[in-house]
């Protein structure tokens, strides 16, 4: 079980920044967070510091301590997990530790947000992904054989569950729903997405009939069983070659995208592409009862250390997972500072075209929460 | 084994449309084809139509009839494939053609060259895709469980082997030196890609440790342990979701890119979309005793019979063909026809706003051969 807050708006969260720019963007993170002006209802945050990495396993020989897993099992009602570098040969023993952690916090669904901001000169879009979060070709099982000249030959499986499949599609129509409710609140011209709720679904059905065919069936499912939910939702798919594709041809005919873990893991990466950044991206791996923001973008080992790093996935990360949490008041303030400091385009990071730090970036968004 | 010329100059070709669009762009490849001017070192066409696609297997029960494979085997030296429709639901025992012609011809490497028409307002780009065209997810073996709670469970075999991976990594350097010497014909000023010819191994091994590993390994053992061939290719690699981010942000920055058969499918759709349309992108499955040209795109079944159909993709694809048949003068006739008239940009169809016939740019083809 996972800890509960015993006091009323008081709420824990593990930090674990992991390598690289994680270290960097963490700390920004939290800032904002301690930052936010607190009013009756809002929570009052703990912050614990927590290990795991690449790194943690070079010294350590674990890349996920047992530790960090009880403690946030035991102690925290949230996470922020920075970013992780990836070794560039095998190493035998190690696994990467968020594949791990979405599994064994079963946080089933990774919701990625990718939005332009108004005037920001790049493609415009409001889509929100939902990527399945454990299983498809991230069970890692696989294995070696030899074939009868003596080579190699290794194989994987690819799991796609009706239970894990059911849970993305309820997530994403819900989600769905949700988006719709809050833009009733933003001026129609200030929508990006003017039509009715949608959800598309990835597949690569035509050629795996059998775990895709699954998938889709599922997902569309979760609509044509409750009608009474979800009839104001529409209902698409895209195959994913397709869906590379159009996103970047139409990237404005998308609300929600809902898609197995390897293809979400693939698209969401093209969709930063599209808002011009992948230092802008954030995600939530959310659970029933657990959720861990964490930033799209890897742990850039070239810039860490020199203050180059975009916090803001980190901080949209942090505002996601209030947002899962119930404190949505307090993520959209979070939310909105960041569109600010975007929309005036003064203070911004190398990877926008600016000359920014972190810590100006992060102190710009403080001040206009 | 596979019927051999038996006339100097005499080229059998099976022309196989398929579905949808299939049926407009064979023919205008077919007319390109014919109205290459003849000389003494030029081929001589024969062409036999073969059936296949998934109309076919609706009328008949089989997607690929025996006799089509035969008659490819028997009495042809390549072929032309249109594009095959993709039923929307599951159909018992349907299967897609595309894919087990690949098998059936073991044609293991699909070269997917795109390349931006200097001029044309989209990014600058010059790339050649070399996917692996036989193993991967596309094996298509599945089968389908039940869990303890009565619930469906599907599995998918992904398979990776050494015997596939060095062949499609030996493509790829070979045609890194082929692109490479090709280029020095070409001015300076008109040069694309720039610096030494440089192979791009896309793979997920910070996941799949085993089986992208192995591939990883696999393909830099080519270069590894054959350096007096390949040691003037450069060689670097990407995990495939930051490829989809770097390809967007960055195209110029590859030259040969070579990746497993499912992130082959979708870096190539993306490819496409840089360059305006998938209906200008070519591809030809390649084997060591057959070729099929293939175009990228579908079988657009929303545009079929309305000769609005963009025959580029095909027509570059019968380039295709006769290079890697060998005859690389009349393929570079082709290219340069067509890139006349995409520079000229008077005659288009509608995917690149124009109003165009099929039929119309085929003959503008035709004309400056
Ligand atoms: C680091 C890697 C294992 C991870 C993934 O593939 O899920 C990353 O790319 C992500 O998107 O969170
Ligand atoms: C039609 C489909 C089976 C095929 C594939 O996935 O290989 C297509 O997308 C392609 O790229 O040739």
């Amino acid at each position: 079980g996972f800890a509960t807050a015993t006091q009323s708006n008081k709420v824990t969260i593990g930090l674990i920044p992991a390598d690289g720019i994680g270290r960097e963007v963490i700390p920004a993170a939290r800032q904002v967070l301690e930052s936010l002006p607190k009013s009756e209802s809002s929570p009052r945050f703990d912050f614990i510091h927590l290990d795991a990495g690449f790194e943690h396993f070079q010294k350590h020989g674990v890349a996920l301590p047992e530790e960090t897993l009880a403690r946030l099992r035991g102690e925290c009602q949230g996470a922020l997990f920075g970013a992780v570098s990836s070794p560039s040969h095998k190493v035998a023993g190690y696994s990467s530790p968020i594949v791990a952690l979405r599994k064994h916090l079963d946080l089933y669904a990774n919701v990625r947000p990718v939005a332009s901001v108004a005037g920001d000169g790049q493609k415009q879009l409001d889509m929100l992904i939902i990527r399945e979060n454990t299983e498809c070709l991230y069970i890692k099982q696989e294995r070696m054989e030899t074939d009868a000249n003596g080579l190699k030959v290794a194989y994987a499986d690819r799991k796609i569950s009706e239970y894990a499949s059911r849970r993305a599609g309820q997530m994403a129509f819900n989600m769905a729903l949700m988006r719709d409710k809050l833009r009733a609140n933003v001026p129609a011209s200030e929508r990006l997405w003017q039509g009715k709720p949608k959800v598309t679904i990835i597949h690569k059905s035509n050629v795996l009939s059998i775990t895709d065919g699954l998938w889709r069936e599922t997902v569309r499912g979760v609509k044509e069983n409750n009608p009474d939910l979800y009839s104001g939702v529409d209902m698409d798919e895209q195959l994913v070659d397709s869906m590379v594709y159009r996103m970047f041809r139409e990237p404005e005919a998308f609300d929600v995208v809902v898609a197995p873990n390897l293809y979400g893991d693939i698209i969401s990466d093209g969709a930063a592409a599209l808002v011009g950044s992948l230092g802008l991206v954030p995600s939530a791996n959310v659970g029933d009862n657990f959720v861990v923001g964490e930033p799209v973008h890897g742990s850039a080992p070239d810039i860490a250390g020199q203050q180059k790093a975009n916090p803001i996935a980190a901080i949209r990360s942090a505002g996601l997972l209030l947002e899962h949490m119930g404190y949505s008041g307090d993520a959209a303030r979070i939310y909105q500072a960041v569109d600010g400091v975007l929309r005036e385009g003064l203070i911004k990071t190398p990877d926008l075209g600016g000359k920014s730090t972190t810590q100006e970036v992060t102190d710009a968004v403080c001040k206009r929460l």
